[in-house]
């Protein structure tokens, strides 16, 4: 932080105020300035992310890092490494990874970029037989890569051995021009991530040699005979790591949001005066906006548990399948893929929610909420779009409940555990939540036991809904993510008793437990209150327990309001990187608004006394009355123009 | 649309390229070119309204026309009127309404701002007492207005008479300056709407005279003497008309971004390949996307109906009025405050929720949603923050409930008369809805009464929690919110139901009446699913019923999809207004991407050859090592960058 805080190329003043270009441009020096800094301090390349994500904004080396090196490390082999590592880690060539194509996204069968073999020259031809086949979306193509990992159907001989990664030479490494036989181009302005040049490329019967195939597994050999993978299970482990840094973020995300609205909805005033003489109470007084924002700090927390349980079980994961177990693969690729789904959904609604509760002034750029939240908006999408994977964690439930029908519950996983009730169907529909009082909504198991009737209970209908006569699959893909989304809601209920049971929270001060508890509390109520329907449709929970649930959750609110602030700045983002008005730390909201706007390129330079350039072509013909002659009507009042 | 199509000024292929500046400058030239437009064709207001709405970009004389002008119209006396209006309505004074203060928005009763009266000089003197007194986010404010409406504390010997609006010259008609004694900036950059130049303004004893306070209603004479307004009731209206407005335009929205999402998800083909040589499935054949997707065509028709009643009601209302009958007035405003609040949020959240659903395209710019969801975004805060807004609504059907307690259900209104099954406790307890099978979802009885049955008791619910010990009335703000989420489910219900038993329904033929019937049903299944909990919660609807619900859902979605793309495309959006490369009329979504992203300013006039004007300073250093070097360490394979 302190170097990207006082180094004046990261400043962040003008981040509001610059169009696409100049904030591109600008993000072309800081990218130079990131590189430099390397050499200075040595940096570690998880230094070099974390010095990125501090200056808070896109670089197109970002993806040189996070994934064509990575790509380069795990599939080249260690020749191919020995010739093009070193120059990818001294920055001499910049990466991309061109896989997405403008036809093709989650299908990755439907790839149609083509790497034919000529068998003649020893080269493969890539082509791009269609407009659809255009690589599209790759972040660092558009104007920066020297390079790209291109993902290609592998040809020979006209038998398609299907997608395998290239490494593939498309600009001069003396002037930066595109070669010949490649079309490339940014492709324009996003709703974020605009300093990233996302492009657009094209094949024309481009030529490379054979050996710039990555290699670590499949191989074609001088003769053209190609040798298919070992299959990598330490591959799956990599598309975890992926979906649980997600997780993480999603809870950072969130928690960014936080701090800026709960700090400002502690400043702001608003509302009628109920004590004579007092001031208009906090507008974070007013229940509804603690409706609001509390659950929001809450889930921040929840989500946290949440993925630092999934980092320790990715670890576990990792060490059995250097061993060759994959018991837990199926289990870990389910719950991952349904929570990366379910966190960056409940983040980004959560986040534009929290920007709406601003009022007025979350609409102002300088509220520090639109800019993070536009970039980080592709989270719902990108690694698996978010309804899609939901699929993933159904169709693994199902073959779960499959091991209760035949009577194999023991070999269920620890998540899926609570299968096990249905092996007797119909005392599973005379259970009934049993919480009677305010008390038991803290106990962890009568809050677990809710959760996984629920999930049980929606897992068993997916199964009876797929034995239907005439309903295939692809039917029940509504069914599917209300049955993903009730496992990730048991998992996160999971991970939060965990983290209550841990050995860190016994270390905290009794008052900090008691807090956390209530939030905790909080965010499983407010969870509840969210899916009621789920919760209450086969009466597990009755009328009487919905409204404990809504009275102790307002209840709850007002408990936890006067440790609001404290909870919503925990996670200590400095004042640099929020870069709010309304959200900073000293809470001079409004001084901070007009500091800012202070700085609007319209108020500044146009002209003298700050009338703007365009007064005498647009403004002063009106006002003179030059152009637009016009007699209103004669009828006294109106209406007409 | 002719008019805007044709004429260079309005050309909007620049759109998503300019900058904040280029666009509000260029926004000014198509400004003065709608008033030259006015005088050539004789355009009344609501054709210069209309006219403004085809270039689908705000100019800042939008507030001058539907907020200034008819504020004077509204409360300047005739006198003032003679002296002001013509100049006005013929743009040689350009204004601008400045109501909300930094500090202060919703709390009208908060304003700061003082006009104090001097007796000896005849003259208001305008003062901002503190920082957060300044007047913020007024449109049009900026840089462009001369005169103001600014309302502010009415200041005499002393005494405070409240909030009144007074006509403020800001700027000189001679050179554009602002005056001495006020500070005006831009506020600057916004989530959207940026070619308005909100503004900010304090003032330091600024002086106007006494003249120029608005005086139709209440009045100040030469002797300071202060006369109380008769109250006018017809300005109530005036607020319910621009809510019955937003409820229109919410509906239009929707159907924008549900008009280019269905288009592109019916050009767009992914997925599994199920029969054999057959192309991929149309996205808009997934399932889990028409989930997404078809309901938010029919909440498009289900709002518009709402709006055409609300517009009936308004005229009666309006009728009413003018003869002092007040009668309809509390039913009308408490409907309008919840309607606004209801129908913007599921404008917004579906609008943004369409986009998610284009996949990773729905977040380029060129889908041609992103845009105009940005400028929309503010309606669920202005006119009433939407949250706020509920408790309007509530403390209404908390009167009217009185009335049920009273024994007078008889004097109930149209839209409350359900209260009426309140009378009966006990019988109202053990209701059940009777719905049995498919075909009685279609009735619209048995429809109607889900609603009122839900609405009736959360009403009671929230009554039986203001009676509670301790419980004031700012502790029920989410059950007010709940309360009026309910009441408003049920009005657009009558709507519905109005319409289909509606002549110009009956005017349908028989094939397009099954298809709109079929759509409305839709909209209710997909309204009780999302709401579930408040249906099933005391058992009303029962678990059998859940389950036919989500079947009959499922089955209507596969029902309507045939008519999908004609239904989304029925509010017949020109391409020219959509300016989406995925949703436009003939299908071409990726050559359109394609053409939209060749006029990216980072592809064109950089340098030769397409390389960016940062290649020498920020690339090149790199690919040559001549700055950063850095050696990797010798540990062979290793992740260290």
């Amino acid at each position: 932080m302190r170097l990207v805080e006082t180094d004046p190329i990261f400043d962040r003043s003008d981040r509001y105020f610059l169009g696409r270009s100049e904030r591109f441009h600008k993000g072309l020096r800081r990218m130079r300035r990131l590189v430099e800094l390397r050499s200075e301090y040595n940096l570690s390349a998880h230094d070099m992310i974390t010095l990125q994500q501090a200056s808070d904004e896109y670089v197109p080396i970002y993806l040189h890092m996070s994934m064509f090196i990575p790509t380069l490390e795990g599939q080249a082999s260690d020749e191919q490494q020995a010739k093009w590592l070193t120059a990818a880690l001294q920055f001499r060539i910049l990466g991309c990874y061109a896989q997405t194509e403008l036809g093709h996204g989650s299908n990755l069968s439907g790839l149609e970029t083509t790497a034919t073999l000529d068998r003649s020259t020893d080269e493969w031809i890539l082509h791009s037989p269609h407009l659809s086949s255009a690589k599209f979306w790759i972040g660092a193509l558009g104007k920066t890569a020297t390079h790209a990992i291109v993902v290609a159907k592998l040809i020979i001989d006209g038998r398609d051995h299907g997608a395998h990664p290239f490494f593939v030479p498309l600009r001069s490494l003396e002037d930066h021009k595109v070669f010949p036989g490649i079309v490339i181009h940014d492709i324009g302005p996003k709703v974020g991530a605009n300093t990233m040049d996302n492009g657009f490329m094209m094949f024309k019967q481009y030529r490379i040699p054979r050996e710039n195939m990555l290699m670590r597994y499949a191989r074609v050999s001088r003769d053209g005979v190609y040798t298919k993978p070992i299959h990598d299970k330490l591959a799956y482990g990599a598309m975890t790591y992926v979906r649980v840094g997600l997780v993480v973020e999603s809870a950072e995300l969130l928690s960014r949001a936080c701090t800026i609205a709960t700090r400002y909805l502690a400043v702001r005033r608003q509302g009628p005066v109920t004590v004579p003489n007092a001031r208009e109470p906090q507008v974070l007084d007013h229940l509804m906006v603690q409706y609001r924002v509390l659950p929001r700090i809450a889930q921040t927390y929840a989500l946290r548990f949440t993925g630092m349980w999934m980092y320790s079980m990715y670890d576990k994961l990792m060490q059995q399948l250097a061993q060759n177990n994959v018991n837990m693969l199926a289990d870990v690729h389910a719950y991952s893929s349904g929570l990366k789904s379910y966190t960056t959904t409940i983040s980004m609604e959560g986040i534009e929610d929290l920007r709406k509760c601003m009022g007025g002034h979350g609409y102002s750029m300088f509220s520090g909420i639109p800019d993070f939240y536009a970039t980080a908006l592709p989270t719902t999408t990108y690694e698996g779009e978010n309804y899609l994977l939901t699929q993933q964690t159904a169709k693994y439930l199902l073959k779960q409940i499959e091991l209760v029908r035949q009577g194999r519950s023991d070999a269920l996983s620890t998540t899926t555990d609570y299968l096990r009730q249905l092996v007797e169907p119909s005392l599973f529909a005379q259970q009934r939540w049993s919480v009677q009082s305010a008390r038991d909504l803290d106990d962890a198991n009568l809050v677990l036991a809710v959760y996984a009737h629920r999930a049980a209970r929606v897992i068993r209908e997916l199964e009876a809904a797929k034995q239907e006569d005439g309903v295939a699959w692809h039917d029940l893909q509504v069914e599917s993510a209300r049955v993903s989304r009730a496992h990730c809601q048991y998992i996160i209920a999971q991970c939060i008793a965990y983290y209550l049971a841990s050995k860190s929270f016994a270390r905290l001060s009794p008052a900090t437990q008691t807090v956390m508890r209530r939030l905790m509390t909080l965010y499983h109520l407010y969870t509840l209150e969210r899916d009621m329907g789920d919760f209450t449709e086969d009466g597990y929970v009755s009328a009487m327990q919905v409204a404990l649930i809504r009275r102790e959750l307002r209840s709850l609110l007002r408990a936890i309001r006067p440790d609001a602030v404290g909870l919503a700045e925990s996670y200590g983002w400095p004042d640099f990187l929020l870069n709010s008005a309304l959200g900073s730390s000293d809470g001079r909201a409004y001084e901070r608004m007009v500091e800012h706007l202070q700085r609007e390129p319209l108020n500044n330079g146009e002209m003298d006394d700050g009338v703007i350039r365009s007064y005498r072509e647009c403004l002063r013909p009106l006002i003179r009355g030059e152009v637009g002659q016009w007699t209103p009507p004669e009828t006294g009042r109106s209406s007409k123009l």
